[in-house]
Order: C-alpha cells, then sequence, then structure tokens
C-alpha cells in the first residue's frame, strides 16, 4: 500500500476543526451560500485551512443546496458523433457549466431498454440526453423514478415520450433532389451506407430525395472502392446522385473518373457535410452544410426550468438541432 | 411543479419496508454480495420489490464495496480526438465497465493546474487520464488528497509526475521522411499546420523530419486554398513534402495539380492517420497508419492495481498508445 492510498482524503470536518468554525461554517464559506452571515475574517480562515489540506468540496455537495446532483449525462460512444457535433456539445458543456451543471459522456454503449436506464440512473443524473431510439416508456419512468428530472431525446424524429432534439435528415436529401431536379438530371439516386449505425440515417436522406423525385434509385454502397467500382461498372446509373455525405461522394466519384465518366457532364454529384475536403476535391463538391440552429444556452434555460419544475417535462418540445444548407461548388 | 419533480425517488428503506427485510438485506442482495447468506426465496421478494419501486442503487453504493467511486474521469473535449482515438476510448470504457469502473468524458476545457484539479475533484473520481500537460505536481497531489488514486497523463512524451500514455510524434515524421529519402528525394520539407491545438503535434512531427534530413524545411500553413496557393507558387519547394496528416496532403496536392505539377514526379507527399480518403485520392496516398498497441484490458489491469494499492501510482510506467506504420500507395 503507498501512503497516498492509506491517507484518507480531508473531509469539511477536518477543515471545521483547522479553522476553529462549524462544519456548518465551513460548507456556507466553501458553497458561497449568500444567505449566512459570515464575517470576511472567518470566510478566509476556511478557505486558508480548505486550501492547507486540499479540501475541496464533492460536487454532492451541490446536491444539498440544489437538490439535485447537477450532472447531465450523455450516454453516447465518441465515435458515433461527427466533429459538427462534437464542436456544438462542447459549447453545450460550457453553457451547462455556466449553469452550474455539468456534462458527462459516458460511452456505455451495449445496454438498450430499462437495462440501459438503470445503468444511467445510477449515476443519479438530473438530466440525460440520449439518442431517442434507446429510450422505452418504461425506461423514460424508471430514469424520473430515479431522480432524473429532465430527459431529452435525440433523433430523426420527435419522440413521443420526452422533448426531443431533432436533426431531420429527409430535409438533407430534400434538399440535394431539388437541386439535382434544377439543374435538370433527369433521373436521381441516393446512396444509402451499409454500415449499421448510419444506414438508418442514410434511409431518411434517400426518403427526402424520393420526396421530390418518387422513384429515385436507392443506390446500397458499402464505403469500399470495389463496391463502388461494380457500381459504376453496372450501368443505368442515374445522372443525378445525393452521395449520402462527403466521403461516399469521393468515393463515387474516384470510380466514376477510374471508368472515365465525367463529373458533373455525365453524372451530377453532391454530398453532405460540407467537410474541409469538399473544396479539395475536383471537380469542387456541391454539398449540404449544416448550420447549428440550437442555442446551447436556450437550450440548457429549456433543462433548468424542466429540472426546477417550472416546466412541464413532457410538453412536446423540438428543438432543431441544425438547419441544412447548399453550397453549390463544380460537382452538380 | 409537476408530479414526477415532487415524487420522491426510492430507496432502499422503501425497497427493504416493500420486502419485508432490511435494508442490509436490501443491499446485500442488489450489490450481488457474495458474502451474505440470504435465501434465494429472499433475494426474488427483495428484486421484485426494487423493481416495482422503480428503485436502482446509486453507483455510490459501489463505493460502500469498494472504498471508491469506480468512477474514471476523462477531461478531453469531443472536438480534439480523432476518430481512431474515439475508437480506442470507446474501447476502454468496455474495458473499464467490465471491471467495474465508468469512464466519462467530461468536456470541460477553459481551467488549468489547481483550477482544473480543483474542478476534477468535486466529481470524486477514483482514476482520471488527462492531457500531461494541464497537470502540475500541486494539480497531481491535490487530486491525490482528494482521493483520485491513480492519475495517468496523456501526451506526446511521458510525464515526469503520473504514468503516461504516450504517442511519440517524432517517430510518425521520422518513418515519413525515412521512406522520402530512400525513394530518391533530395530536399524534404514537413508542413507545420497553423491551427492552435495541433501546432505542438505538427512542430514534434516536423523535429521528426529533422532526425532524418537536419536541414528539412519547416512549412507552415493554414487549412486554406489561398495558403496552399501561395506556398505552391512561392516555387523552391522541396521534392519530397511530409504534410502533417491526410487533409493536409489534400490541401498541397490540389494546390499542386492545380499549379500544374505532378505527383510523386515533381513533389513526391506523405500523409498522415490513413484515413478512408487516402486511398481515394489521386495519386493514391501514402500515408502513415496507426495501429492501436495498447490494450484497453491491459490498462484497466494497471489502473485497478495503482486503485487498490497493488502498485506504485508514480512508478514512470508508460505505455504506448500507437505504433505508427507507413502505408506506402502512389504518392511517395
Amino acid at each position: 500500500m503507498t501512503e497516498d492510498i492509506q491517507r484518507r482524503p480531508p473531509t469539511s470536518v477536518d477543515v471545521a476543526r483547522a479553522a476553529g468554525v462549524s462544519q456548518a461554517t465551513v460548507s456556507y464559506v466553501l458553497n458561497d451560500n449568500p444567505n449566512a452571515r459570515v464575517s470576511e475574517k472567518t470566510r478566509e480562515r476556511v478557505r486558508e485551512a480548505a486550501e492547507r489540506l486540499g479540501y475541496v468540496p464533492h460536487a454532492s455537495a451541490r446536491a444539498l443546496r440544489t437538490g439535485h446532483s447537477g450532472l447531465v449525462l450523455l450516454p453516447l460512444p465518441m465515435a458515433r458523433t461527427g466533429r459538427l457535433a462534437q464542436e456544438w456539445l462542447d459549447a453545450l458543456g460550457d453553457a451547462l457549466n455556466d449553469a452550474g451543471y455539468t456534462l458527462v459522456y459516458y460511452g456505455e454503449r451495449k445496454l438498450k431498454g430499462i437495462a440501459a436506464a438503470r445503468d444511467w440512473a445510477a449515476l443519479r443524473p438530473v438530466s440525460i440526453i440520449v439518442d431517442s431510439e434507446r429510450l422505452t416508456k418504461a425506461s423514460v419512468e424508471l430514469l424520473k423514478s430515479s431522480g432524473t428530472r429532465a430527459v431529452f431525446g435525440i433523433g430523426s424524429e420527435p419522440s413521443p415520450l420526452v422533448p426531443s432534439m431533432v436533426l431531420d435528415h429527409r430535409q438533407v436529401g430534400e434538399l440535394a433532389a431539388r437541386h439535382l431536379v434544377e439543374r435538370g438530371c433527369r433521373r436521381l439516386g441516393a446512396i444509402v451506407p451499409r454500415e449499421a449505425g448510419i444506414d438508418v440515417m442514410g434511409a431518411n436522406r434517400w426518403r427526402g430525395v424520393c420526396r421530390v423525385a418518387p422513384d429515385a434509385a436507392r443506390l446500397d454502397l458499402a464505403f469500399s472502392e470495389d463496391e463502388a467500382r461494380e457500381l459504376v461498372a453496372g450501368g443505368d446509373l442515374p445522372d443525378g446522385v445525393f452521395a449520402y455525405n462527403d466521403e461516399y461522394a469521393m468515393l463515387l466519384i474516384s470510380a466514376l473518373h477510374d471508368a472515365g465518366l465525367r463529373v458533373p457532364d455525365d453524372v451530377a454529384v453532391v454530398g453532405a457535410d460540407d467537410l474541409p475536403i469538399a473544396s479539395l476535391m475536383r471537380p469542387r463538391l456541391t454539398s449540404v452544410h449544416f448550420d447549428p440552429t440550437a442555442n446551447p444556452v436556450e437550450l440548457v434555460t429549456l433543462l433548468d426550468e424542466i429540472v426546477r419544475g417550472e416546466r412541464e417535462a413532457a410538453d412536446g418540445t423540438v428543438v432543431d438541432l441544425f438547419a441544412p444548407r447548399l453550397v453549390v461548388r463544380d460537382s452538380a
């Protein structure tokens, strides 16, 4: 056993003893309780003792003031989130911090339904933001009965169970398809990635293309040069393709070029995400750009109102996360 | 106030009352304590009551058995981590879960040194994994005195303060440079991105190039087509360039092509990360691939040994996170 482990972490009792005050006074001072009348001299003595002993108030000390842990849980595997979403989530974390909450990402990814809810609830979050599809009626009830006051869903569609943050992927496909039709394409197709995890998103984007062109071809494709080559070699390609995202667009365009076909003259291609590589491709890629529309500070206000009981937790609120917009370059 | 909020979450006392057993028995059963002799019939009654009331044991109930929170804190903004690192971190999260720990990512990113340590310590993690450069001697001491038993650093170099997970970026540049020299390049250069956050990594990779070619040019470049065009127009380019990563390689190659230069004949280019786009570029991009070498399960064993006091917390352990390896394609 090392000394570090045998040494008991200092408690507020130790600080009180060292400063010659009551434990309640330590709590008032270190938690900045504005209602407590404690002289500046005493406050200094407490702070000095806490500093010297290395005492840090437990986050749950906050729970005593606010009645909750302040923990906002985001059970989201890191590898599942795109760069744009990550920047937005970091901004959300800052806004929550400013409001006295703590955002933690929790990467558990095997559990679903009740088992997942039980696992999340063990951390006693006051709020949870999670893929809508991982929530069931029973799991939302379990979360609430164990003290999670604000449950939010994220997904392609509003959740019937909880307030939702939504990115409607059909809008993305619709926007791309409208552009392809306007520039004169007569047969449309949309790539749907075969990869699990993004296949659902891809199918939703394809459905959006079908709103504009009801007979649009669904082109299922794995992220593989062999498959892309086969798709192109099969002939009978549409003359306008929404390629799901920029990386798939690059995959398709490489295969088209290798087969001697011209973009956009033979096949016009639209990507999505507007990654930095979009403008580096030749031809430069026309792509759907996402503008964040959900103001993290407004979302935190909503969350805080639900947590404090000033607003219904199940009022059908829908927050649009991003607004898609077309950036027209040379590929379509 | 909504009903959800007014309703008090059920406690183990409620479960004990409903099941007609003592609170200790509830704790034994729900925490799977193997030392407790409780009949299967009683166990079932307790589980049934817990289920009916929606009672979930608090994660800190585990603390009573193990003497610690089990929380492993990773204070890492999501937007800072690459896809490869994210997959590895998700695997680490799974391995920690299997060993009874809980990995949480915590995106706070404004604080440093003691202020950061105080913020992290408030969550009472038993272990913390953090950028080595955010740690100071005083902050490590504060973490340990507040109960964080295993502090790990991540960085380009081993930390003098704590066990480290290391990715030596000089090796990456060295590997790329050696290949460029072997294929006959006579003047080497390395792109160092101007973007804050990756500039340090870039400078380390450039230093690795200098190990092989001491007079290698340092090509500072923002991720901008204008700057890339100027760099190429300036002439006097090396005939072998390590482009920092695959996206910068694509930026450089686009600018070279636009200026009528050939890759690799006029300028050979090596990327890094071996992203899916590497093999889609024309010419296909030679790139440094990273193989994960740190087995998450072994790392969890190390962490657990330190937590349980079976191993020194400051024994200078260095874990290599990834092994770089060159994937040779057509661009160099």
